[in-house]
């Protein structure tokens, strides 16, 4: 069912400085910032030759990564991101598994404008899982 | 300087049920379990299309991946590695910039019987980076 790994996301407490670590350190194509007011976050992409980093950078008052932030205050990988071919058969095949999708169990638009879906970070080693049909 | 995302390696504290999770529920090829005394690990690879996850379960007293299941007993993402293709160019750029490689700085062989560093996750937006000599 899954296919590539579209993205790590990474949350930051400091959006220029991890584009600095990563742009002039560790000498990565790293994109200009994209803010994504619908999802509360700025983005940034770190371009590598077989899939991609997103940090994540809280924009707004109700932005969902201000927890993650508050209990990691130095970032930390929020989570990451598989590909699916048909998002509403990988849901349905999750939940006849017995897995818990986050929300209302409906595919909503991410940040790539495709839909995805994130599952419970309990049913997979304690890791939060973005669906995202390619 | 970095190139491919070579893998994203996961803490589990049940082998068998990530196993299960990635294999029947996710539907992905996984490898059977690789026991790696000298790493006080054991591993198991899925083989996405375009990088791998790693699963890591602890082997032996003193795994050095017991401490993480202690702080996060549901697993977690313990580490990302990038390939480089030079390990010691690489270290050598990151000590004049400022960066702290972790041990004694000096490149062990890794998991793949490859040369690896470790780099604080201080500096990393919280996330223990792993370079890999491709």
């Amino acid at each position: 069912m899954i296919g590539r790994l579209n993205h790590v996301a990474i949350a930051v407490p400091d959006l220029e400085a991890a584009v600095a670590q990563y742009k002039n350190i560790l000498g990565a194509e790293v994109t200009d910032p994209m803010d994504q007011p619908e999802h509360g976050v700025t983005v940034v992409f770190v371009e590598l030759p077989n899939t991609k980093i997103e940090f994540l950078y809280p924009l707004g008052d109700k932005s969902p990564i201000l927890n993650f932030l508050e209990k990691n205050p130095a970032g930390g990988i929020h989570h990451i991101c598989y590909e699916v071919d048909d998002i509403i058969a990988a849901r349905d095949k999750l939940v006849s598994d017995g897995a818990r999708i986050l929300g209302d169990g409906e595919p909503k638009n991410g940040a790539h404008n495709k839909p995805v879906l994130f599952l419970h970070p309990k049913d997979f080693c304690g890791t939060l899982v973005e669906l995202e049909q390619a």
